[in-house]
């Protein structure tokens, strides 16, 4: 079944994501609607895929029959009201990460989806790279024996970034990029909840978080270390540490096109591709385009790589960390 | 002038500083007593230096008085006893990493040494690595910028050591490695004391830290994440991160002979040595040993570049860390 796509935000991510489709076989996916606050955004944007509908109003992608499933690429903020309209409308939904601002909202929009039969997932990319489907076989497989410490960090120099410097625009460096830390963690865990979460951060003169280090504690004295910074470039590495040595997911652990065991390097390239993305291989943002397909082709309504379980999970780590560093936003009060 | 050293413990760590010893000129270096508890030890070792005095009580060596300086390798919670008697005596001491097993010890012993006008040295060995000077300068010349992450971890797989296992003889992951971290952490930031210091951590069945990771705070957002296990193997190295990049302190941080920063890597080879050594790059002792020399020969009562007061700093760190993690140790509980 072919997938008709309708695209909310023509920001860059979403370029992104409208440039990774077309690594997909054309019977499968088509880009048939844009909207964005700006109609010359979408406009522009649908013009490089000869896209049918440009619209400025996201409500008309909600209301369109043509279209199949909603990608949400739009500012964190905006997740929330956005995801929901669309599913209201029966839309399935792919929407970046993190799904919400908040673990209310996430809790009130996966009660939604499934209250209305209809799919949603996180757009948790990473997740579906060929190679954290290799790092599961080896954790699987006991290659570090019992693992008891991970590692991650997470820093690039985006301070200067308005999305990631301002409050109302949700930034902070947990909203950001904690997601692919907390996820790595919890990917090497089983998806265990922590059992205490510490946190120590710096908040930035805008009230968002700068940069923070949180400690979670699994069962079993099993630890992982989550490093973040949006002032400085850490290693962006991490290591999965065990008993009998350590995995790890090399630079750009978010995107990872490498898992390297105490043995050997095994290599994932991603789907060689000319155009000039955004951000750093966005070409691999076809995997969780042609995953949501087959999710629906099966008539499902939660990804199983990506369920709400683990979304959940996600966000109620991220909001424990941030809100130690001491982050607080006007959505923190509401109710939904 | 010739330092005639008296040893305390003929240990692995004694074994190994009377073998770094030989690297040095038999004019400026000479072992002239050593005690254990057990005559036979103190005899077997003193045996291969043609040791003139092999005793099985500590005290012989405070009162020799051919002794111009006492090594102190004995454990962690003989230091404290062994150190002052050796003061007591007029002995200059270089004993051990960590000095005392507690601030209040440490407190007292430094300023038991200080009244008496006796030098008294932590045995902080990496800090007189050639390493670790040319570390300062390129911190002082700012090659990263300005640092505001520092992560080291130092991991080892030491868990059925008895000396590391068992509260009684001064166990725990933070006393026999922790320092490590910490210190790293203190040179990085000038000796600053931490705004800060948020630990956590699991217990081994002994009551002692088996693992932890502690998140320093610094002035200026500036964090300090040191991960230690006694369970696994970790990185081992340090990482010194600015606004323009990273200076690596590579594998074997702890006695490390390379630094890397964003342009080129730098090494510094320990001088050969044939002898077999019971720990890594124990031939590296010798530079301390020749450091209390220059000291005593200059007069001081401290060293430059371990003084008392980053001792205190230190011991102020590491008690922070180890009773977060719920460690306490009989010694906590007596004055000093």
């Amino acid at each position: 079944m072919k997938l008709r796509w309708g695209i909310i935000s023509a920001g860059k991510i979403s370029q992104d994501f409208c440039a990774a489709l077309q690594l997909l076989s054309k019977e499968d996916h088509e880009i048939i609607a844009i909207a964005a606050r700006n109609l010359d955004d979408a406009k522009s944007l649908g013009l490089q895929y000869s896209v049918k509908y440009c619209y400025s109003d996201y409500k008309e992608v909600a209301q369109n029959p043509e279209v199949d499933a909603v990608y949400i690429g739009s500012i964190n903020t905006t997740h929330y009201e956005l995801a929901r309209m669309m599913l209201e409308h029966g839309k399935p939904v792919l929407c970046e990460k993190p799904l919400c601002l908040n673990l209310k909202q996430t809790e009130a929009l996966c009660e939604f989806a499934k209250k209305n039969k209809v799919f949603l997932m996180e757009a948790l990319w990473v997740r579906l790279f060929p190679a954290m489907l290799h790092l599961r076989k080896e954790l699987d497989n006991k290659t570090v024996g019992e693992v008891s410490q991970v590692i991650v960090s997470f820093g690039v120099q985006i301070q200067h970034v308005e999305r990631v410097k301002k409050k109302q625009l949700g930034g902070g460096a947990t909203l950001d990029i904690g997601i692919y830390c907390a996820q790595l963690a919890s990917f090497a865990y089983g998806s265990e909840t922590p059992l205490k979460i510490v946190t120590t951060g710096h908040l930035n003169e805008f009230g968002v978080d700068e940069s923070s280090t949180s400690v979670l504690t699994y069962s079993g004295n099993r630890t992982a270390t989550l490093i973040m910074s949006t002032k400085v470039d850490l290693p962006n590495e991490g290591l999965i540490i065990g008993d009998k040595g350590t995995i790890k997911v090399p630079f750009r652990f978010w995107c990872p096109t490498a898992i390297v065991t105490p043995d050997k390097r095994y290599d994932f390239p991603l789907p060689p591709s000319d155009h000039k993305y955004n951000f750093h291989n966005s070409n691999g943002l076809c995997y969780e385009a042609e995953h949501v397909r087959q999710c629906l082709n099966e008539g499902l309504i939660e990804s199983p790589v990506v369920p709400h379980s683990e979304t959940l999970l996600l966000a109620k780590i991220l909001e424990s960390i941030r809100s130690q560093v001491g982050v607080h936003y006007p959505e923190d009060d509401k109710e939904y």
